[in-house]
């Protein structure tokens, strides 16, 4: 199918329904309509419909999707199914956590290695390598690799981020709690646990007030 | 110091300050200024001292602030010196991952056990529990879990979470890609992987397919 611009909020939404189309029971019936899997989600039929209809066009009237074929056309249009390489920067404990988890790879995203100030040699021939920062730039442009992660401290995320972008690196995945400056071509995409947490911790606190 | 209400935006920078402050070396000048933190981070002078002002009354003219006692201060304004125990759904890879994690207790969170229907035994003392579902409710009374994180498939996310609810939880850390419909006072956080390597992944598509 042809690529249509598509808005953030489909691209929230489409990976809900790939989760769940990737659950149900593999003997299950083998096709599903757009109403059965608003029914499931809890979310608005039409809007279902007209999702499904922008990244496929396998389904019949009164029939649905091919489950199958569904799962294969948001993943296609997701880019799941074009696996990317990507490297990571900082290993501590976040780093090394995203490192081991080993579920990205059915989002398309393969982690290669790491690299730290401190690199640390691997035990087993699984493990991915942790490797010093000087063999960035070299193993960056051998592996055409055109993702980063950056999990270091708020203070040398900026240098990281300049220093992967002079790598050929074009979308950042930025775990550290700051704003990272880039030229237009660069995508950004913030995850800030640090945020979160204060979220959180900020509404318990004015709870735990409001009952005393 | 009196708490004050507070923006997001100031939320999301006092973690940056206490990140730099944190890393700086312990052996350094123990004063630090709004500027020369403004400096260090590439951050707006005026907007880090009124930052500042608004969680620390320690700033003294020309000498700036004790920087032992701005880590306290911004800790205990973002309720990181306060631990929340909570407790987490879903002990898949996701839910593994976060839960050997070990970075969380720098910002107050200590999880204390994960729930899954497929409960493993612990091999040492030192790993946390991953306990049955059937536990869950007398857990959370027990030990008065105000914290649930949830990392569970999507399709059952709504319902862990009304469950979590009903066991007195009042913030819960959504990992799984779906909205979750909660009462007023019941604060939800949402952290959505899936959607952000979708981000990703299509803005990489769009470069490659610009470069052809």
């Amino acid at each position: 199918m042809e690529r249509k611009d598509v808005s953030k909020s489909v691209l929230k939404r489409l990976p809900v329904y790939l989760s769940y189309l990737r659950s149900l029971p593999e003997n299950g019936t083998p096709y599903i309509s757009a109403t059965a899997l608003a029914n499931a989600l809890g979310m608005g039929e039409v809007q279902v419909r007209k999702d499904l209809a922008l990244v496929s066009d396998g389904g019949r009237p009164k029939i649905g999707y091919f489950r199958e074929s569904l799962i294969e056309d948001i993943s296609q249009f997701l880019g799941y199914d074009n696996t990317t390489d990507a490297i990571l920067v900082g290993a501590g404990k976040l780093g090394q956590a995203l490192l081991g988890y080993g579920g990205f790879e059915a989002y398309g995203l393969n982690i290669l290695a790491a690299f730290d100030v401190n690199p640390a040699p691997t035990e087993t021939q699984d493990e991915k390598p942790i490797l010093p920062m000087e063999e960035l730039e070299a193993f960056c442009r051998t592996n055409q690799i055109l993702m980063g992660i950056i999990t270091v401290p708020a203070q040398y995320a900026q240098q990281v981020c300049d220093r992967l972008i002079a790598c050929g690196i074009k979308a950042i995945w930025n775990f550290a709690p700051i704003h990272l400056d880039v030229p237009d071509n660069i995508l950004v995409q913030h995850e800030n646990m640090a945020t979160s947490l204060a979220v959180l911790s900020m509404h318990l606190q004015v709870q735990i007030k409001d009952k005393k």
